[in-house]
């Protein structure tokens, strides 16, 4: 994923402390004294991917309320008052952090509640995540008052500011759940502390239809008219938006995070990626929350966005599969502006790397890498993570993180919710 | 997947030979001597399921030529005619059959050359199967003369008809590639023996417009006028079809295979299914051949069902994930005309069974069977498989079969093609 796409053949990466010091064939095992060789045994060694939006805590409510209606206002949002806390938003990142991991996430880009929670179990279990607190206009969670999300982003973002894994951000979760005062407030905390804005942006019909009537405007224009776009911004979704809306958007330079598995499940629509693309913004995919998504990997996303995009656009070849990895790795990396550091297997990049086995029967043969990953792989088949320098998974399991016990709390927390909403 | 849709906590079932004796609850341990207990240690008992169409052995071109515009013609039929022989089929049916096998397809239906081969492969390995041998109006690779596959599919369905495993089929490739009075003659074999003919239909938009132009009719149409749609009928894709055409189909009661990954992966187009399932038509998955769908198993098949389909209608309700389900295991066995012997778990029926274990991350928690399976699992969470009573995959690894072996030996072949192709 270096610019000039280049695929190695019996590859070998040097990596010195958090970062890669060299790249090349297998003349640098002899330059090279290492304390540590991993062998990749036929694998394919490629960028940790990047999941450029999720709700990890809300795993713990996976594969409930599925298929049904209206569900955010209706079912998600009362469900979360009733009950999100501290201790659930811990244990739910653990354990949606454990599946990015064993998926070959190695950077994951969050929105919820007390997401000091979610930057201590990322800490704790090694990941590189960019962290957004969640603003809305009424009582939330972790926050007895409408728009408590600024206070407690302010004092996180300050707490996590220097970290070299976590980069703190504020999240107002959408246009139509925070007021334009707000959302300007939230806006100057982001330049304050030169972090990212993340929210949803045109995701939802009535929001279109909002914007529509009280200002003749879209969701995009409006935000605009506000001041509040601009390169550290992060727009999950963006379905509807015009011709128009993408000039914008290009010009303001906003990191884009495309949830194409869970913008279909939930019926909503196609947002005009190919345009996105050509337009070489700055585009990342995402799984969007595990109520959403239901899983938390990439590859299945990939399969997804290649597919659908296809088929929507009646052109199979479309969004070849390079471009498709492209997406999952540096693109996500740019969307959330971490290219410099990330993305790519390249000399002073950071050592963010999987290696996926080539041994499970779905793997074989391979005449192409890229349609391997992106048409056969799945989320089983990462057997090797690095984060930062760090083997955190090898051979298909966590080298420190003890997930069994993580998993057995998560079964006690589901059943008492079974019994509380039943 | 009962006529009642049944769904039974720390159920047992009692297997007696190739067929199922017994459902219910614990009490059955006590009302039954076993041989052989199989703890589902926490896991989900299902039907097995049924990959209504694809190509086996193709498996061996797997992640080559994807991305490729108009592929079939240009790509992959020379491919064909310069590589395909008896025994490239007969270890590419294998390894797909591992493939099919250790995803929990416990049985598909093909169409490709040598069937024999394809046969002999499953029979061996266990699995059940619908064998179609390819008819073609050009030589092809198990026939020196057009339409010879007539005469080897005669020989071959002679030779399996009685087999308990292997239903054999006459599967002329599609309306375009086969004249009127060989297409009536594969029908009178289908007749003559009572098996299953097995046709591409309505798949390509060039296919539309030549009957448009030639007979003024819809493939459909044609088809129809030439009388041989019946309830023997299997027909795979359905992408280009009207209302009228669902008509006659419904009241010929052909089956169909739907394989919406592969169409969408060749941008192909949306069949109505929200319509086919309305009509209360035989409708189950596909995977297609290894070449468009790449992988065999049906849970990714699933997954995509409900969210292209939800994303077209744009409507988050349909196909809920027990529809779904129903469509991968009872509906491809009524596709199949095998719904009597399969598809359900019930007493009498034969004991085609799937495991899944639910102590992967991407398995928990669990609030909805239905939604865990569709929307959670992947192939690799498949732990025990049993076919006609007897179990073939057990904690993931195969109980007869060599896998290791076999891609070993798919892994030369391919490196044998990579050079002639290059």
């Amino acid at each position: 994923m270096n610019q000039e796409k280049e695929l190695i053949e019996n590859g070998v990466v040097v990596i010195s402390g958090d970062a890669i010091e060299a790249v090349g064939g297998p003349e640098l095992l002899e330059r090279y004294q290492a304390n540590e060789v991993i062998d990749g045994q036929g694998g394919i060694l490629m960028p940790g991917m990047v999941n450029t939006h999720t709700h990890a805590a809300m795993v713990v409510f996976r594969s409930l309320g599925d298929d049904l209606p209206d569900r955010l206002k209706r079912y998600i949002l009362p469900l979360e008052k009733k009950l999100v806390d501290q201790n659930l938003v811990a244990l739910g990142s653990k354990y949606a952090i454990a599946e990015m991991l064993a998926s070959g996430v190695t950077t994951f880009a969050d929105m919820y509640y007390f997401e000091d929670e979610v930057a201590k179990a990322a800490k704790e279990m090694g990941i590189r995540a960019v962290l957004g607190e969640t603003v809305v206009d009424f009582p939330s969670p972790d926050s007895k008052e409408a728009y408590g999300g600024l206070a407690y982003a302010e004092q996180f973002i300050e707490k996590w500011h220097e970290d070299d894994l976590i980069t703190p951000a504020i999240a107002p979760h959408a246009p139509y759940t925070n007021d334009s005062m707000h959302l300007k407030k939230a806006a100057a905390l982001s330049e304050k502390y030169d972090v990212p804005m993340i929210m949803h942006v045109a995701e939802m019909d009535d929001e279109v239809q909002k914007y529509k009537t009280e200002y003749n405007m879209t969701p995009v224009q409006y935000l605009d008219s506000l001041g509040v776009l601009n390169d550290r911004f992060i727009a999950a979704h963006l379905i509807y938006v015009s011709m128009e809306d993408l000039d914008i958007l290009e010009k303001r330079q906003i990191g884009i995070a495309h949830n194409i598995g869970a913008n279909a499940k939930a019926g909503k629509g196609v947002p005009p990626l190919k345009e996105m693309v050509k337009r070489k913004m700055k585009v990342g995919l995402g799984s969007d929350g595990p109520m959403s998504g239901n899983t938390l990997d990439i590859i299945t996303q990939m399969s997804l966005v290649a597919k659908i995009h296809k088929l929507f656009n009646r052109d199979r070849t479309l969004f070849p599969a390079m471009d498709i990895l492209e997406m999952a790795t540096i693109g996500g990396a740019r969307a959330l502006n971490l290219d410099k550091l990330i993305g790519s297997i390249e000399p002073s990049k950071k050592a963010d790397l999987v290696i996926l086995e080539t041994s499970s029967v779905n793997m074989q043969p391979i005449y192409d890498y890229y349609a391997t990953i992106v048409y056969a792989a799945n989320a089983s088949n990462v057997d090797t993570v690095i984060v930062n320098g760090k083997v955190l998974l090898r051979n298909k399991c966590f080298t420190k993180f003890d997930f069994s016990k993580t998993r057995e709390e998560l079964m006690v927390l589901s059943k008492e919710i079974k019994t509380m909403i039943s």
